[in-house]
């Protein structure tokens, strides 16, 4: 397959599942790359499918070429590569097998079919002789898809740690810098487009676990079943928590990430984390996203930029394009038989915990905590008394621990909330372990 | 060229030109990864060519595999890939070009032939049908070659702005930090080996102009020869400027830039600049390497990662063989004629300017200087008198314009030199601008 020495210039014909903001943002850089004919490779968007052909859209697309038949596309002899802008796991799933198994190659920005079913989708691209590529699922306009596939591939991958999900980045960043409450910020974000009327994908960390999942699966060459990633969402966290991380040089981000550990295998794990404030990490702010890839042989690599939006969503997704009309996907390359990853369980994992009380204000409060965190072999480094309320003789007890297990935690703050003096647990929040 | 459904597991026989630190890396990596049957695909180093085969080599190669014959590895008909690693125009380009023409896929971490030479080797590539793949030749193993070849193709790209030179960036870094003088911070550099016995091709910032212009090439697919990038090194800058430029809110880097401009066309430059402390640029500290690329799609994306060293620089060697061994590697696109870019003139560059000058103590010298830049058009932000020498009457006057053209610049440094009041002209840097 070595390429020829003439120009390549054949029209990819191309059919779009999905006319949304992210498909017209892709009609439109492909027309006004057309129109200046300085694109790579000459597209052409041969037919869309879309869910209401009756809805005005602002895209250079005849409307004879929009139908809501996904046959359409996906059976359209006319048609090489098909882009899959539907999101969701159904009908995604069936639409780009059908594609794949019709002998096209599919591009696709659906992160939660890639984690749910990618490996059963790979598969198919593979047994059918086409390319299934998907750099728009993870990090938006990020290429890390592509490095981890084939720049980065002599490495050993050691970890990738991620904010991976703009949305929240968003509310955590108004949070830090305003001292505005989760609720606020939330319907904020709803009012400027950037969390969803249902903002559960986000705000829970779904979107988070999806994107890790295809990272870790595509990193490790193993899969990383979503079921078997710790998840915990950034509701709980109060605009106070962000003050007090602040106090102890922290602020507070949604991480996804992903750690080899040879003695207890891989970890996958979303959750808001504290990050010290001197860490590159504490400083990605707002919609953007960043991932710190580590390698046995590069070190630490880290790549930032837009996570979302229809034009940096469209970047990667005509990247991909452009790869599959260019020739410049690599064979799907099958390992030798390695022993498969094991996924490791939280309760292993040993980090550092900020703790957050409502305690009785009186003496031998603090004497009980420390006494049940010491009972799980939890060591105290600091505690901060704050926000005394005269009132109702209430004060607020942040606790940062010593690295400690998941599992002694767990049990500790089962005992802590059950003493008389703890009016309420507030927040326990993992510190996140730099080697640095 | 659709790709098999059938595991990928031949073994693709390399040969290596220099068997030095990053040759003997990339030995060491593949063998450790051969024997843990973990690498994506199996290589096999079946000659390299060294200068002088009785050094002793702390390298896993059987010394009948080592010779000083060229051919032996150019035009070995068992060798597929060819990994060039002996750095230099000469005779880098003649090897590299014979190995193309004897239809052998090449390697290469030598950024000086790909800046000097790269169109010629690569036209002969295209007209072999072979590849020649260069990732490691710039910002060793952050991947920005691959990701502008392929991932970020959709973009027009509006600027590349980078630390492309760990060296210089080590010695600035420590300059910044320790306050130390610039030959003192050499020497020590020299003696970590962060510095070469001879380290003009570093510190005179050709070492980034070839960078810059092998990048340049890349994302903008037109001629950025070296003779057109302006250059200017980091010899003149003073432990002084450090101090002044932080009172001021910068700190100095030395930065690789090219930027596209509708009416001026492109605009390569390498040299010293005041970066603002809040921007990300200013804290890449060390030996680390950054690129921010703007495209029009993507918005600004920024990697960062180890510039330099042997395994850093093995990853990107051992990931472009496995692209060509896997068939990663898609066609050189040839585009529509379009109207080449033109390589600006550095003369009609705008940005602000710091400047330091010695001069005498005494009442109407700034008034002096005042006139001289107002009658080029520069209006001046910001005055500082320093470091006053009351012994020679003399004192150090630190000046902040406002953003002026280069050219009126130029000519206004050549009249302030000429004043009588004014002992010596000391600094002129540039105020790198952002955007944002």
């Amino acid at each position: 397959m070595e390429h020829s020495s003439e120009p390549y210039n054949l029209v990819t014909p191309i059919g779009l599942l999905g006319l949304g903001v992210v498909g017209s943002a892709v009609v439109k850089a492909i027309e006004t790359r057309e129109k200046l004919g300085d694109s790579r490779v000459s597209l052409d968007v041969v037919a869309s499918v879309v869910r209401d052909a009756s809805v005005k859209r602002d895209v250079p697309v005849d409307s004879s070429k929009i139908s809501t038949d996904p046959n359409s596309v996906i059976v359209n002899p006319e048609i090489r590569i098909v882009v899959e802008l539907m999101g969701g796991e159904t009908p995604a799933f069936e639409f780009i097998s059908r594609a794949l198994q019709a002998g096209k190659h599919v591009v696709t920005a659906n992160k939660e079919v890639m984690s749910k079913r990618g490996s059963e989708l790979l598969t198919t691209a593979r047994t059918h002789g086409v390319h299934l590529l998907y750099e728009a699922s993870v990090a938006g306009g990020i290429p890390i898809i592509g490095p981890l596939m084939n720049d980065l591939s002599a490495n050993k991958i050691m970890s990738i740690r991620g904010i991976i999900n703009g949305t929240t980045n968003f509310i955590l960043t108004k949070m830090a810098h305003e001292g505005a409450d989760f609720d606020d910020v939330l319907s904020e974000a709803q009012t400027l487009g950037y969390a969803e009327a249902d903002p559960t994908a986000d705000i829970d960390g779904f979107d988070a676990m999806y994107k890790l999942s295809v990272l870790a699966r595509l990193a490790y060459q193993t899969e990383v079943p979503v079921e078997s990633i710790y998840r915990e969402g950034i509701t709980k966290i109060h605009a106070k928590d962000f003050r007090y991380a602040r106090e102890l040089g922290y602020t507070i981000k949604l991480l996804g990430v992903v750690q080899a550990n040879q003695n207890l295998g891989l970890l996958p794990r979303v959750h808001p984390a504290l990050v010290p404030l001197g860490e590159p990490m504490a400083s990605v702010n707002g919609v953007l996203n960043a991932v710190e890839v580590e390698g046995d042989l590069v070190g630490s690599l880290w790549f930032q930029g837009p996570g979302a939006g229809p034009n940096p969503t469209a970047s990667a997704i005509i990247g991909d394009i452009h790869k599959i009309a260019t020739e410049a996907v690599g064979k799907q390359i099958i390992r030798k038989e390695l022993e498969p990853f094991v996924i490791a369980s939280m309760e292993g994992h040993k980090c550092q915990y900020y703790i957050r009380i409502t305690a009785d204000d009186r003496p031998g409060v603090l004497a009980n905590v420390a006494r049940v965190l010491g009972d799980a072999e939890i060591s105290i480094k600091s505690v901060l008394q704050k926000d005394t309320d005269v009132d109702n003789n209430r004060a607020d007890l942040v606790i940062m621990t010593h690295p400690a297990r998941e599992s002694n935690m767990q049990s500790a703050v089962g005992s802590i909330r059950a003493l008389d003096t703890v009016a309420c647990f507030d927040s326990l929040i993992r510190v996140e372990t730099y080697n640095s």
